[in-house]
């Protein structure tokens, strides 16, 4: 890997693209994969919404996807597949029957309808052309905070939005996460500014405020999106390793552990939290259940690190009620 | 609630019982109900010893078990569930079919074969015995540390065991968890003495050590019990709440999220870690939605708690070679 960019295009075989659209509060990401990949997934939430998410498990016929999408728009935002597919046949990608190909692409979405932005769109939600325009601005750097599927993103308490990291296994395996943060609940402990990640945190990379020392009552009080305002946070986890379709699925379940250690709270009744996997297949495993154990515990961390980034990169959406940005509230306090 | 033990069986309708047998350095424990309960669970880890866990899902035909066995013994532990099947029978319990009753019994087990016990038990394996015993210890008062299914467990740095937690949520409804942890990685951050569950401690439950104010690199380096040694982190939570067998499959769901905070690492390849669910029905949801996200949050958290209580409290094992307790590495810290 020639320079590290602590995102998920670090894993070779993807590419990330964003759009948005300002006026409506909302956007996708794509994650494209340069060519079919052997993906999986894990629904863990009790609310999800999603599209081609059935044929995930190991035990369904198509191995690979083309690409993986999170987007905003609820149920609405399905669409952005359609955009993301429409891109790929033009290209002539996609799982091949007969003479035709038929682009594979998972999505989750989350809810931003209650953002503050404009949703009269019409008879037809403007999520496809989205999702195709996110393809178009596919590249190995991409912005993340309010940005692409995280642009109308919140959490409990703060702005949420796009959050990606990576790492290097020990193995040398590089591994990676993308991560859109609606959550339920809140990264920060307490009223902020630690991080519940804070210690998985390398380089600083949201603001190196680290742990308290003591988490109060009051801190730890449980507080979180009251039903029936969904929320969801939906992410994707990656690495470069040759894994099969059963050890992706096991990649999703190890990786999914990673929403846990960045919020408070998770897997709840009415959030729809769902983590895709993908494994590109440019590394050989060696020692295949050191290595699976490895790159999937990695793959949380990168989930968790993701997800407080996304946070803490994240600026105010301008509508009145709109939640506060971290950098808003904590911005003096980084050194 | 007359008088909180800040155990699993705060919850009422759930009495807890341990065995052991010192020279097998294994034991059992039981959670058992005053009726048939409803109860679900999930199988998180990949590498799972169960019994009875087929019947847990939702649309499945039983609704409710009659216990909950946690043990020692690898595949050989699977006996424990037989004698508590022959305890409940001469109590006439079980799952009525004709004039015959079936108790029925999910049970997880942990591999605890190479602890340094005596493992020479002839024919059959002991825990037939040790199953039916622990139904007869079972109580409201029950010991945590190395005791019961716990007694022979070990994380891969310190000597694990069995934990238990409870918690009244905001609404009212009483939250507890059981755990036995013997889990591939470790509890304590880097060399410890702080637990990666500190942000969640109540009341010094665990030494009131808090949390380090900076975690660096090599705290957080990846350990565990290399493959092929197996290790599992089994459990159940439970709540007094009347919930359907759907909404303790989600109680499960989010509860498991308590391994990710108290472990680090979780979920693996070459674990088994398995979370039950169960809810003894006494008092009815006032708000349904919320209900159920915060007992589940709440869960997560009594989980998390109780792993660390497990190994905070753990006693070693008399062998060489044995896994130090935390007590005698960390225990002239505690003020």
């Amino acid at each position: 890997m020639s320079e590290r960019r602590n995102l998920i295009t670090d894993v070779a075989g993807i590419h990330v693209g964003n759009a948005h659209n300002a006026r409506l509060a909302s956007g996708v990401t794509v994650a494209l994969f340069d060519q079919q990949t052997v993906a999986s997934g894990v629904v863990v939430g009790g609310a999800p919404a999603g599209r081609d998410t059935g044929c995930l498990d190991p035990d369904r016929f198509v191995e690979g996807v083309d690409a993986v999408v999170l987007s905003g728009g609820s149920g609405f935002g399905l669409d952005a597949a359609t955009g993301v597919q429409a891109w790929l046949r033009e290209r002539k990608r996609g799982f091949p029957v007969g003479n035709m190909r038929v682009p594979v692409v998972p999505q989750a979405i989350c809810f931003d309808l209650l953002n503050g932005g404009d949703k009269d769109w019409g008879r037809y939600p403007p999520y496809r052309e989205l999702g195709y325009a996110a393809c178009e601005a596919a590249d190995l750097s991409f912005a993340i905070g309010t940005a692409g599927g995280g642009y109308g993103a919140a959490t409990v308490d703060l702005k949420g939005g796009l959050g990606s990291a990576s790492a290097v296994t020990s193995g040398g395996f590089t591994v990676g996460a993308l991560v859109v943060v609606n959550a339920i609940g809140s990264t920060v402990i307490g009223e902020g500014p630690h991080f519940w990640a804070g210690g998985l945190e390398e380089d600083s990379e949201f603001g190196g405020l680290g742990l308290p020392t003591k988490v109060s009552p009051e801190m730890r009080r449980l507080r979180w999106k009251g039903a029936p305002e969904p929320a969801t946070t939906i992410a994707l986890v990656a690495t470069d390793a040759v894994l099969d379709k059963a050890m992706t699925k096991r990649l999703a379940i190890t990786g999914q552990t990673g929403l846990a250690k960045g919020l408070r709270l998770s897997h709840a009744l009415t959030d729809g939290d769902t983590v895709f996997a993908a494994a590109t297949g440019r590394r050989p495993l060696t020692d295949r259940n050191n290595d699976v154990i490895e790159i999937g515990a990695t793959a949380a961390d990168c989930l968790a690190r993701a997800i407080a980034r996304a946070v803490y990169e994240a600026t105010a959406l301008p509508f009145p009620g709109a939640r506060p940005a971290w950098k808003d509230k904590f911005g003096s306090q980084l050194r």
